[in-house]
């Protein structure tokens, strides 16, 4: 696929997965799209823990849904009946749960790029996320990025090390479609604000 | 291109820039695949701040040489003699600096997907700057993310507000060529791992 149709194809999934099974060299090739990301002083931090159990998904899936009530608990009126129409996450209806993990330990210890900025070896991890994103949705795969979770629950359910931060859930796997329009603006939650907005020259602008 | 191949063409660029113009066509399909990132609670919480100037990108280029001489000063013997070696920036060869900011006020007073991970926000910035590194490779433009500042500095010489903070500065532009090794391996800094070191099934497995 060439790579402008993968970024206007790529959509946060939640409700089109089908359950299907993942092909092993389509997980390779997203998987190797994730590694081939650029990451400060070539530290590669990253970690991929491949969920595939259905106790493990069905533990963090309840985490999730307390989460949510605990965001519900936050709304009122019109923005409280909208969440409630949406699908937040699709981590049983996924064929696969990856955990991505940092690990600022990777590198050795003197990692070139990062002493001035301390979260550069974070952003190399959230670098390497788009990258599978991407790959993923040029294989025809679905991929959805829960959040709606506590780190600590996270780490002690798939055993990370105290070094390693987990950084995302994402469900993956093979979809029915991806709609044309994301999800939080077909529920009207938001709609995609112009390039305009956010660019400026020489110096910011408030807009 | 083929997103796989712009997975693996894209380097992080140093030395390679021309400093000829990059069409405005260009530019703007660029910065529009970085927009069409996803974004937590469809946030879209990125600013893009175009450099151009001469006299901006000299103070940041001095900037950047001070805290690369903090960083070698960390070293000794054989790392010392290797960094010394390595061009890490091309700020003023450069056709375009691209600073990144992060503002966490967008998207509403409720962001969905925020409220259990604070830094969902931050990572959503850090995905448009790969789509908008792969579009780049895709138009045959170089880009080198320089992390050797403090972000005070930063926001100051682009006038960020408070609430925006700096994420990156980007070299961005055309180039001789994209070398097929990373700077950081041709020099002897670090290798890349197996993919097989950073997969792991069901838990995390120590390596």
């Amino acid at each position: 696929m060439e790579l402008y149709d993968a970024i206007n194809r790529r959509r946060d999934t939640r409700a089109e997965f089908t359950g299907a099974p993942i092909p092993d060299d389509v997980l390779t090739r997203v998987l190797s799209a994730a590694h081939a990301a650029p990451s400060v002083g070539m530290s590669q931090p990253w970690d991929f823990v491949l969920v595939r159990s259905r106790s493990t998904r069905e533990a963090f899936h309840s985490h999730v849904a307390s989460e949510r009530d605990v965001f519900a608990a936050s709304l009122s009126g019109e923005r409280a009946e909208t969440f409630n129409r949406i699908k937040i996450e699709g981590i049983l209806e996924s064929t696969l749960g990856i955990v991505v993990g940092y690990d600022p330990t990777r590198g050795g210890p003197a990692v070139l790029g990062r002493h001035a900025i301390a979260d550069a070896g974070l952003y190399s991890a959230v670098l390497a996320i788009q990258n599978l994103w991407l790959a993923a949705t040029a294989e025809g795969l679905g991929v959805g990025w829960v959040s709606f979770y506590r780190e600590e629950f996270l780490s002690s359910l798939v055993g990370l090390p105290e070094q390693v931060r987990p950084i995302a859930w994402l469900c993956v796997g093979p979809v029915a479609d991806l709609p044309d329009v994301p999800d939080l603006e077909r529920f009207g939650w938001r709609h995609r604000s112009p390039l305009e907005t956010v660019v400026h020259e020489e110096r910011y602008s408030p807009r």
